[in-house]
């Protein structure tokens, strides 16, 4: 079936060339342009574009606007066997959840288990991107974050004191693609509001409530309300802890104290994530548990279905398929992102991202 | 207001004896029983009923049916400065567990951040039990399990190969009680849907789907259908990363290898669980974590609420209000429940609970 609205289509390699240049008209060192380059265009390839060259704008207005370090001192601050605190000096998320990873991989290699906190850092993109960084090291990723703005109250509240805040978990498997979950706790991302807007679509009810707590379905009356947590009082739960194990344990920002990091250019952000790489080999003997999980996932993709279901999914299916297309036949950009980059690489003096 | 069904209370010490007294019936050594009987009381105390004595006639009859090891050698099977793995031997899953989590306390006095998994366990009870241990050595708890009985379909699927895997945090905070997470990733626990069955009540849209995916609100019906997951496939996700972390990373029961331990005496669980400690201090001066979570929870509690809401509770404000009315005035016997202990206390030749 031919895609009804077909996408002009660039390679990975021309996404990573124009990232790379529009933070180097910034003043970012070259390496480091090249690694945010990498980490954004690889959010795109696994199919979270939400997170992907979609925020380079946004990222370079923030660092106009003076509010991130172009030269951060990313380093650890605290560490013992089983932990590290890194402080991100204000740095690009990427940077600092890149050196964050592979502190937690480096030290699960002997402690079995790491546990690396970040604060003083930024926005990072998707949530996946660093929980699977340990997966090549035959271990188990975990990462959760403070989102980089408030669009959730507590439950029956008004105030928008939490964020999506994310969790992402990254299990290898044998001969099986490894188990992926990448979520915010509310039911929708904010993303997806701004999705629906934009095509003048509604949205689905129990995605957002208004002030007064009825459903609120316009996309473009957002503003008068707010997002909603998956299940209700534990979805609530669920960010708040979150936020507590990746803002308050770093003392990082929560609550508050996140800033809206769409509405405002200015302001450190102190944003706080964390990652755990979790060793399988000192568990068990890695054939042994790849068995294990192959057998997991075989078992629930075999299952019977509901009446209408045409295949059960497992967690990350959905990044491994777009992987695979993008990969092969390039990476999708909307006519309204290109005109936006088009718009970005006219500010900076680069060249654009399509000649 | 007068309590209208009002029950008759018992005091901890009551509680504990006859619990301590009914595993000793049944050849657990003394000590272990008593262990055993303070956490089931402490459940019922915090107002986790559906995991406290109301469990017992159950523990007994598996015990009974030889599918538990009444004389468990619980140990350390492997072991890293940040992780070990518990093999608990096939004993009952408080005596695994208490080991499990003190393991973990233990270590993250060093290593800052320590992850025990256990193995070969049995089903050990509200999972707030383990999560809240680590809470008096100012450390944050977090306890995940494979649930024992599967009730839950990978979504999409008929087949019921998940159980409803808790997770449960405990974070300290400073003058503020601590904040308690303690969910299932179930909308409704299966042992709601009993009560509700029990009282001749429907449940609410949402908490089951029959087999045809239409909504199952009769719960005298609960066989012919299942549970359903918070956030649809999110919820689904969560409870089988859950799994992989409590289960397959230990080497212990997942997916189709649970055991529903409601309908069987005989067989071993082999359950699986996971406890991490977190040393706050290795992360930052306890006193400023402190300062900061009270300000953070009174920044919740004192924000504007939804019409109608009259407070904004805080994940734990329930075991903490059950808690200190319980201590008090001592733990509520529903009259079923007194009569099946009384039962259950014929059969093993012990004295009543209440005389």
């Amino acid at each position: 079936m031919a895609d009804p609205t077909p996408q002009q289509r660039i390679t990975g390699d021309q996404l990573r060339a124009f990232i790379a240049s529009a933070f180097e008209a910034v003043s970012l060192p070259r390496e480091d342009a090249k690694t945010i380059a990498r980490l954004m265009a690889q959010a795109d390839i696994n199919g979270s574009e939400g997170h992907g060259v979609f925020r380079l704008p946004q990222y370079i207005r923030r660092i106009r606007g003076g509010a991130v370090n172009v030269r951060p001192d990313i380093r650890v601050e605290r560490e013992l066997a089983g932990m590290a605190l890194v402080n991100g000096d204000n740095g690009m998320g990427h940077l600092v959840m890149k050196f964050a990873a592979e502190k937690a991989i480096e030290k699960a290699k002997t402690a079995g288990v790491a546990w690396v906190g970040a604060r003083c850092s930024n926005h990072a993109g998707p949530a996946s991107l660093y929980a699977t960084m340990p997966l090549a090291h035959d271990m188990i990723g975990l990462y959760m974050a403070v989102g980089s703005a408030n669009h959730l109250p507590p439950w029956g509240g008004l105030d928008m004191l939490l964020s999506t805040n994310p969790i992402a978990v990254a299990v290898p498997a044998g001969e099986e693609p490894a188990v992926i979950l990448d979520m915010a706790t509310t039911v929708a991302a904010y993303g997806k509001v701004k999705t629906k807007a934009q095509r003048g679509e509604m949205m689905p009810e129990g995605w957002m409530m208004d002030r007064n707590g009825n459903p609120l379905t316009d996309p473009r009356r957002a503003n008068e309300g707010f997002l909603l947590p998956i299940g209700g009082y534990k979805g609530y739960g669920l960010a708040l802890i979150i936020g507590m194990l990746a803002g308050n344990l770093n003392a990082a920002a929560m609550g508050k104290d996140v800033v809206d990091f769409n509405n405002d250019d200015t302001s450190v952000t102190n944003t706080g994530h964390a990652i755990v790489a979790i060793n399988v080999g000192a568990f068990q003997p890695l054939s042994e548990f790849r068995k294990g999980m192959d057998t997991l996932v075989r078992d629930i993709r075999n299952s019977q279905r509901l009446p209408g279901v045409e295949h059960i999914r497992l967690p990350g299916e959905g990044t491994h398929a777009a992987r695979a297309d993008r990969e092969k036949n390039g990476i999708p950009m909307p006519p309204a992102l290109l005109a936006a980059l088009d718009q970005l690489s006219g500010d900076l003096g680069i060249p654009r991202l399509v000649r």
